[in-house]
């Protein structure tokens, strides 16, 4: 299972409300983060058995962008709710073919370098939850990172599986480093797997108003009405994520820890640092033509291509688009969302 | 006389080659900064008494922007050799017409404020050089620009009218305070006034070459040969100003103190200074729909005008055009034209 809803505010002015980042080659390759997301996972599950949970408004888009084969598999959202509805459908759907039948949710934006190694983790927590344990791939720090969560690992259960001891939000730089330091945390990939009938337990126990609604969206498969039912009960459950709704207080939660080049991308600065390597001998990296004159650690990214020259500025970031433009200090691109809101309250809904 | 040549460098990438500063409307008005000359000179001359010298490569631009009447008077020269081959050919012009015609020599890339009192400024200028003077405009400054060339005033001749006693190069930044100061120092504005048979009298003092090859010119004048031997007599002649070349050694040159918000706008910083009128409460400025977070002293220009966000950014300034895109410090404005070196060198003519 495929989630590739999302708003596109964090990548404006590339991402936009019709093409979040998901439907974007911000990885190192030219594949979207959506197509390569199908393609690292084919190895390990026939075409029939993926699905694409996605908004309603980029359907058609997500729709060209994987196998034909796949295009009765997408679940069209009518609203974002966050991801517990999101894989609450998608369970539905697993449970009908088969109640015991293992899934592996995976959001659509995340790049991997090391899919092989990757996939290794992943047999491992397909195993792992095989009993109705929910489990999670967590991601051996390589950084002190403060902008993911991280998980505790627990007793070593099995080789490679852990109890998951607890969640941490996003710590501060001195806990960060901590973590790196003692080794016994992970980052919380957001990727998660479990049985049908497990997840859908959880849900019921934890979130039983959410699990009304997907029992009436459940009754509607097949119907007529089953678009209908959707928007019904989108329309009146809250917004809430799979992690702070189910796993955080799950009874039975594994957690598998890899390491395979993984980030989440999460802002202009992430997609910055992924391309580093590229850079010139001042840090400077493009997507396109690069003129320099005593500028360092900028990003230049223009599509359509232009050539783009920077002259005596540091650290910032340059996304051209054919009719939004942003300039913006690289240590500041958490501002890019206010940017955003700045441009809804305008209503210029036309380069959103 | 209105000099329209210029490479189009320093405003790159909105300058071109095809498309040099004067073609641009980088004044206050909708204007380019030829056709505001134009409209500006026109009360004190008849149309069929105007002259436009400007380069082969943009005659046709520029024929388009200045009334049809005057299309005949335009001077394509082959090449760029600066002023003092300019104001010669256009002198042997006049000369046919009347020897001791009055030649008003304009740049067309410079902005005025205050026509009318610019015009003052001129009348005056004229009557100074009826007897053979060599006469220029003193800009009195507004502060103490480094950037131009002053000129010191000497004795009043008569009301409005001084020698000029010095010539002084771009002075530095403690010597220009004392100009200011002083009160008898005035910016060099590059506008000079005289009878034709004057100043091709000092090209011949001081110039010889270049008089020689004036007279071939002159010789060929309506023949089929005539761009012939301008092409020949141009290939040959060294590159000189008028300023250097001629009149900081005539034998007798006064100066027409005046000031009417003349500016040169020589750099996007200048573009940027002569628009702080119109900034927001923290500096910034934008042809076109800007927004801005913490950002500060910048300037945004698109053509074609785009929405630009700006974060977190200081005292940058933003030339968004169709193929190039410039990020540049306002401080280091003067490096433009290295950009303009570089992408020369890279044989990317497509965005010169």
């Amino acid at each position: 299972v495929i989630m590739a809803g999302g708003s596109g505010t964090r990548f404006w002015p590339l991402s936009r409300r019709r093409r979040p980042k998901q439907l974007l080659a911000l990885g190192d390759s030219d594949l979207t983060m959506l197509a390569a997301t199908v393609r690292r996972i084919r190895p390990l599950a026939k075409i029939e058995d993926l699905y694409v949970v996605t908004g309603a408004a980029i359907v058609d888009d997500v729709a060209r962008l994987v196998p034909d084969a796949l295009v009765d598999n997408i679940l069209a959202e009518p609203f974002g709710r966050n991801t517990a509805p999101c894989v609450g459908w998608a369970a539905l759907r697993v449970r009908r073919r088969d109640p015991r039948g293992i899934m592996a949710v995976l959001p659509a934006d995340h790049v991997i370098g090391d899919e092989e190694a990757f996939r290794e983790v992943a047999r491992r927590a397909v195993r792992a939850c095989e009993g109705g344990a929910l489990a999670t791939i967590g991601v051996t720090p390589s950084r002190p990172e403060t902008g993911y969560g991280y998980i505790e690992l627990g007793e070593e259960l099995s080789a490679g599986v852990h109890r998951a001891e607890r969640f941490v939000e996003k710590p501060d730089r001195a806990t960060a480093e901590a973590y790196v330091r003692g080794g016994s945390h992970v980052w919380n990939s957001g990727m998660f797997f479990f049985r049908a009938d497990a997840i859908l337990a959880e849900i019921e126990r934890q979130m039983p108003e959410l699990h009304a609604g997907l029992e009436e969206i459940d009754a509607a498969a097949g119907r007529d009405d089953e678009a209908d039912a959707v928007r019904t009960v989108y329309g009146r459950i809250a917004g809430q994520s799979i992690d702070y709704g189910i796993m955080e207080h799950a009874r039975e939660i594994v957690v598998c820890p890899g390491r395979f080049g993984w980030d989440d991308v999460g802002s202009w600065a992430a997609a910055y640092e992924m391309r580093r390597g590229s850079a010139d001998g001042r840090g400077n990296v493009a997507e396109g033509d690069l003129v320099v004159c005593d500028a360092e650690g900028c990003l230049a990214w223009t599509e359509p291509r232009k050539l783009v020259a920077l002259v005596g500025v540091q650290d910032v970031i340059v996304v051209d688009t054919e009719d939004a433009l942003l300039v913006c200090s690289r240590g500041q691109v958490q501002k890019v969302k206010d940017v955003v809101e700045q441009i809804a309250a305008r209503r210029r809904d036309d380069v959103l």
